[in-house]
Order: C-alpha cells, then sequence, then structure tokens
C-alpha cells in the first residue's frame, strides 16, 4: 500500500477539530483518515472519553423513522456520558413550516424559525433525520429542511439522513473498509482497495441519499481507494456527488477484481423519484462475486433478501453487513466527541 | 416599583415547601414570587441540585402530544438528577376508564382506579398530560381525568397541560415577565408592568387551557401587575379564572401602554369549544405594537405565523417567545425540586 | 408449612447462574425459589446492586404495545445502573420477515437474520415482546418470532411476553404468593397455599400467554402449592403447560377454600384463538370468594372491571393485584441480575 492508512497514527490538536461546525457532508470533514482513526479509537475503547459530555445534551429527531441510525448514535452519546433525548415526530401532531413568509392557515402548526431555536436553546448537539419527497427534485436536493435547522437552532447540527445524503452511513462505511485493509495487510501491499458501488433491484422508489454520500466520500477520500459505481443508464446520480468516480455500466466489469462491493438500490435521479428498469439479473449473486478478489459485500440494510442481495451472499464470509452495522456506533462517536471538542 | 419583585432575595425554609403536594393550579403554589425566584436560581445554576433527586423517578404520561413540555419536563428532572421516563399513551391500546362503576365491556381496557396506584408505585412523581373534549364543557371543566390520577395514584402530581389549565406554561410566563422587569430596573421604576392577554385568530377551535391559567396565575399574583384581557365579545372565559382581572373587548384601548402582550387564541367557553367570529384584524401587528411602551411579546408556541402574530412581529425584538419557551426549563425544575423537598 | 419457602435463606453460588443463559420458559429456571429470594431481597433494598451493570445495555424491543412491562423493566435494569434503551416498532416502517429463504418483494423490509446481529451488537441482553396472531396455532406455538431472535442475536434474550408464555408475570406471581405466605406464616402452618387459576369473560378473544405461563410455572414450583385450573370446558390450555395440574370444571369446586385465586380470561387453545361460552356467572364475585379462605385475589392487569372481575372483589382487601403489578420490578430486576452475573 503506498499511502498507509493511519489509523492509530494521526495525533489530534487538542485544540482543534476535524469538522467545520456541523456534520452533514463529507465537505464539513477536514480530515477523513484522522476522524476514521478516532472512530477506530472509540472501537478500541468505548468509554476512553466517558467524561467529555457529561452535562451536556444531544436531541434526536426524527421527521422520519429509524432503527440502526437511532440506536448507534444514542449509543455513541451515551459513551461520552451525554444525555440523549429521542423525539419522534407525529406528523399529525406537529407539521412543520418551511417555506419563508408563509400565512399559516393550513396544515402546518409550528415554523422551522420558531421551533429550531427553542431545540438549541433545550439541546447543546442537534441530530436531524429528514427523508425526501421524491416528488420535486429542486426541493429535496435544496436541502431545505435540515438547512432551515442549521440557520436557525444556533447549534451543531448532525445529519441521521436527510434529502440527499447519509454522512454517518458513509463516514461508517470508510471506517469499515479502513478496518479491513488493515486486518489484511499483505492484501493490500502497494495497492489501493477497488471499492465498487453498485446499483441493485428493489420493490419500491428509494431516495439516492446513501448512494449519492457513499460516492461522495469515496470521491473526497483522495488517493485512498480506486472507486467504480455501476448502474443500468437510467440510474446516473447527481454529478455534484460523483464528481471524480468511474462510471461503468457493465456490471460484470465493474465487479472485476473488486476488494469490496457495495450494493445499493437507489431511485432515478434524472426523470426523479423513479423505477424504471428493475431487472432482476443486476442482484448481486455468488457467481457474480468470482470476478472479484474475494470482494467483501456491504450494504447499509435493511435489505431486501434475494431481491437486491443473494441469502448466499448474505449468510457466506463476503458478507460483513454486520460488522458494518456495528460500527455506526464508532462514527457517531467520532462525529460527536469533534463536535463536543470545538 | 413600589413593590420589588424579590428574585433571589427569598430564603426558603429548608424544612417547608412552596407546593401543597401537587401542581395542577396557581392555588396550589403559596408564594408564587418565591417559586419563580428558586427557578431563576437554577437558570443561573442549573445544576445546583444535581443530587436531589438522585434515585427518585419522575414519570411522564402523554394523553397527548406534547414537544416543548416533554423535552422541558425531561431536562428538569434530569438536572435534579432523578431518572425520567416518558410514556406516551397509544388511544387504540390503552384507553382508560374513568367512570365509576363502569361494566367495562366496551372499549375501555383499564380502569384508572387500577392504573394509578401502579403507576404510582412505579414512581416517585407523575406528571400527566390530558386535553379536553372541548364537546361537554362540564365533563372538561370538571378535571376528571387529572382528579382522578390525583386521588388514586398515592404520589405528587405534576400537570403538563389539563383540561382547563396549563401551570408549568404560566409559571414559565411570571418567571419571563420577572426576568425582564429584573433586566430594566428603570422601565418599572416606581410602578408595576401592564400585561395584556389577547385573543388572536386560529383556524381550528383550541382549548383555553393556556389563556385560563395565564389569567389565573396573575390574578393570584397579587399587585405585582396591572392586568388586562381582551378578546372577542363571544370569547369570554371561565370566570372563575378571571375573577380580578379586568376585560376590554376594545383591543386597542386594552393595548395602550402595556409592556406585554401575551396573545393566544382559544375557543368559546360559553356556547362551548367552537369558533364565531375569527376577525383577522385581531392579529398582533407592529402598528398595534405602536400603542404600547415597547411590549414585549408572548407566546407559549406553537404559533401560526401571520395568522395569531405576523412575521414582522415574531422576528422582531419585541419577541421574546424563545426567551419564554427557554424558562419552560427552569419552571419545571423549580416544581420537581419543591415536590422533592417535601 | 412443611417445606419452608426460603426467601432471604438461599446463598447463591457466586459463580453460578440461576438461568440458562435466557428467560423465556419456566424451564430457563434451575431453581426458582431462589430466584424469588433474589427478587424479595431486591425489593428490600432496591440499589445494592447497582453497579452490576454498569457499562451494559439492555434494549426492549416492543413489536406489541406494553406499559407494565416495559415500565418495569426500565426501572429494574436501571437499578442495576444499566443503560435500557426502548424501541416500539412501527408496523408500517419496520415489518420483519421470519421465513427462511423468502424472497422479500412484498411487506417485509429486513430479514431477523440481518437485523438479530445487529441489536446483538448494540446490546448485552435483549428483551422482547411479540404476541400471537390468534389465527394460525402452529405458528404461534412455534414461537419462531423469539425463537429466531435467539437464534441470531447472540446475546441474552428475556421474554416480556412471547406468543404463548410471560414468564415475567409468572415470576412476578411466584414472588407475590411467597411474599404473602412469608407475611402469614400462621395460616400455612403445615399446608400448602391453594391456588387456583380461574378463567374469567372478556370481550375480545385474548392469548393463552398468562394462563398458560402461571400454570407452568405453578407445575414447576414443586410441592409448594395444591394447584387447580378452572375453566368452561372449552377453554382447555395447551397439555404441554397443564401437565400436573388439576383441572375442575365446576368453578364452585375449585374455589373451596383456595388461599388465592388467580383470575384471567384467555381465548380457546382447541379451535384456535375464538370465544365460544362467555358465561357472566364466571365472572368472580365478592359471594363466590366465601367459598375461600379469605382468598387473595390475582390479575396480570389490565382488567376488565365487572365483566372479569368485580369492583367489590377489586376494591376489596381480597385484592393484591396493585402488590402484584409492583412486584414486576423485582422480578425483571433478579432475572436482569443472573444474566448479567454469567
Amino acid at each position: 500500500m503506498e499511502e498507509s492508512i493511519p489509523a492509530g497514527s494521526v495525533k489530534l490538536k487538542e485544540t482543534g477539530s476535524l469538522l467545520t461546525g456541523k456534520f452533514t457532508t463529507a465537505t464539513d470533514v477536514s480530515d477523513i483518515d484522522a476522524l476514521v482513526s478516532k472512530a477506530l479509537e472509540y472501537k478500541a475503547d468505548p468509554y476512553k472519553d466517558s467524561q467529555l459530555g457529561a452535562r451536556k445534551r444531544i436531541g434526536l429527531l426524527f421527521l422520519n423513522p429509524s432503527l440502526r441510525t437511532r440506536l448507534s448514535t444514542q449509543i455513541a452519546a451515551r459513551n461520552l456520558g451525554m444525555e440523549a433525548i429521542v423525539f419522534n415526530v407525529d406528523k399529525e401532531g406537529w407539521q412543520l413550516e418551511f417555506e419563508e413568509g408563509a400565512i399559516m392557515s393550513g396544515s402546518t402548526s409550528e415554523h422551522v424559525k420558531d421551533a429550531a431555536p427553542i431545540l438549541g436553546s433545550y439541546f447543546d448537539i442537534l441530530c436531524i433525520r429528514t427523508f425526501p419527497s421524491l416528488v420535486n427534485r429542486t426541493d429535496d436536493y435544496s436541502e431545505l429542511y435540515i438547512s432551515e435547522f442549521i440557520k436557525y437552532c444556533g447549534r451543531p447540527v448532525i445529519s441521521l439522513e436527510s434529502a440527499t445524503l447519509h454522512p454517518l452511513q458513509s463516514l461508517t462505511d470508510v471506517i469499515t473498509i479502513t478496518e479491513q485493509t488493515l486486518q489484511r495487510p499483505a492484501d493490500f501491499k502497494g495497492r489501493k482497495p477497488k471499492v465498487v458501488l453498485t446499483w441493485a433491484p428493489h420493490v419500491k422508489p428509494l431516495p439516492q441519499c446513501v448512494a449519492n454520500s457513499f460516492s461522495q466520500w469515496m470521491c473526497a477520500w483522495q488517493g485512498k481507494s480506486e472507486f467504480v459505481i455501476s448502474h443500468p443508464g437510467e440510474y446516473e446520480l447527481a454529478p455534484e456527488f460523483t464528481n471524480g468516480a468511474r462510471i461503468e455500466y457493465d456490471q460484470d466489469k465493474a465487479l472485476k477484481d473488486a476488494d469490496f462491493v457495495y450494493v445499493k438500490n437507489w431511485s432515478t435521479y434524472n426523470d426523479y423519484g423513479k423505477i424504471f428498469e428493475n431487472d432482476p439479473s443486476w442482484m448481486l449473486s455468488v457467481e457474480k462475486l468470482q470476478l472479484t478478489r474475494q470482494a467483501k459485500v456491504m450494504h447499509c440494510l435493511p435489505v431486501r433478501r434475494n431481491v437486491e442481495l443473494s441469502d448466499e451472499v448474505l449468510d457466506s464470509t463476503h458478507s460483513i453487513v454486520t460488522q458494518q452495522a456495528g460500527n455506526r456506533v464508532w462514527a457517531a462517536q467520532a462525529v460527536i466527541s469533534e463536535l463536543l471538542r470545538r
């Protein structure tokens, strides 16, 4: 490996922070490898900073449901000694207004301009999950919801998945790839891992967040991997997030010699939010994995078995999805600790 | 100011309590100013009693949804070292029976006589939110639900808003007014602040709780303010809560020289639970504020922008709604600590 | 009492455990009396092991709603210093697949094979509530859901009520009976308490769990009670759980000289999940209690008043349902502590 992956070797300046003051996109991170190292240090010693968050509170606001993200973030905060409070927003009871100047005589009951500062006064860090509509691309890609929270709450904001990105998932993914390469140094001696993001079939239209975000992070993790995206032609991702990636429409070619295969469905970006082709042959199978270098298979979960990925793959030693989901805790812990240190 | 507001100057007897053993109405408080002082002490030093609630548990039972009340009460309890457990009642899964002698062959699955003592055995303090039906005034104003919990749970009960009152909000409001007057002593030298509660338009029938309660507290806060209520004729409040207040149907006259304007919608009390007149000219605007002494504007939130209050007012320095909502924490903390000290 | 009930007298081997490594059925317990003693020790001194669970996490997964079980288990975990995290599964958002080899193109979004190991990586102990369908007896009695979680999560599992059993309730019931007999030693000198489980009417078909489980525990609590089950002929319970119990179809005969009467409705087992006869004369009344030795009346709650049990009984000194529900905490605490000690 020409450029060694520096887990454990980075010395953080005690006074600096690896983050801009929020965590909603790869561009908030000044040094991805340093953040990964931090996460792996927490994995080795979860309670090393168990007093860092004492008498601090983190609020987890879910405008959309969550399992792994909620639990891993709650656990990460508690490991740092923070109080974590979850609030699932009942759409009936608390519909937020985001439009400037709205005459609120309709169904929305509170404006983000009023809600966000209160939440900012209750919490030291605010985490928010908000999904895209998949109806209006301009609205979704403007990231209005999370941007307005950032604008009005006055606190560091962590995205728990927004309309277009899922940075805690992507940091987790880089941690997992790093960890794998560190565990098998001989395999990666003198070469970069080949990482392939491949589209997979699904039964309903899903957001592009995980794919956008993984691509954004892989491109930002410059020079550390050979990154390829593969999908049927209609499923182009937003160019702003794939800038620097190689696109290969032939899945077999893409998989050739891959070390890591990230499997994920997403709906169309161009003719927005739709399922066009849903060719079952794009499902990753053990046969296809023979094209790879015994690739490890990743997925953010939940996964539709025998639709996105075959049982055979998921139940084989190729799959690292459980390790990957476990790493969600350490990603969140690294991010929260950096925001606390500011 | 003839009667100085005694924040910080009251010495509580360590063995006494400012509360009757519950907190559901202004009449549970023996000395409002002393309770306000206590709250302001917690605002200055949130963790001064961080061991007071050690190994004590507070239960927050929501028969109706909540955001600010839930969060601020949870935070207050944690500041005192208490364990706080929230339970949102699923109406489908756990409908309570309140009628004495009921043959429970219908939709209710548990009688308050059985549920309340169990909750009392699990918690040291019990908090309850229960909204009015707005259909049957006699039932709502009998406060059956919260009264039965008090009767059967055997523990101190805190109202998180009941059918007719919202005392944690009102205590917050007195705290906020007190704080403002203390910050500008010159403005209030030799005179009491003029406080106006004004009705505002809305799009659906709301409970009278916040208005009832604010009026009850202002009247109980004897001699500390000049208190005026203004509303269209049909929106008379329950006389039991406005006894001592001046009613002024002309909003302009009411606003004249006001120091604080509390804006709130409520539905009719007499012909119960309805919206009659909904005159948009009752919305508070910057023009109307010119009648006042640069009044500070209060609202319990959530607020319908440009229906109850204009953007211009809410985005101006007149508005203290964020400060007010922040004070919810200190109100709850003062109340819980008093109940713990008993 | 020929065989003294050994509360307080059992010395646990510090290195052993009273449980098999899970708690889903009576057969997981090696010594019921020792577990009861442990629970009563916690009742006397809730915080005696307040550091045992430090830096351990317990997850409470509810596929079905809960009040008492959730609260008592949360409190028990906190008394032991554990972090307790509750997650109520939204049926819409997270439907689990349990079928091996399923092609997941339908409504289920995640397979237990993928979800359970992640939960196992997040928590030290996993608690699960999952109700029966009452439609397909074979499926329900196979206990597929909880078995799959046990198989795939890799952690000790505690049942918070499963398709056919409710062991935390039953342990609570044995604790309560033990406590009562210890409080009145003269009454039980030289004889075993007579314990009657009697069917009662209800308005909708209920699971057999509580009745199955109580019967299973009474039979396992060998030689400690004279145990009788009474119900109309159509309401036979599953033979696997009543093996060792006397069945008496005449309720009056069953009640004769009873010391404890456990009242509970259940739907039919044979022609599965139905209500046949719903004879109101099976409701326990004060008249019927005259047949007993001033029996104490038990119920797991929630109870339909004047359908299952009369007001007169519930409001009399016969009823120990509040004491019983309070004991849920100590049952859970004993179980969790045993699993932590392994």
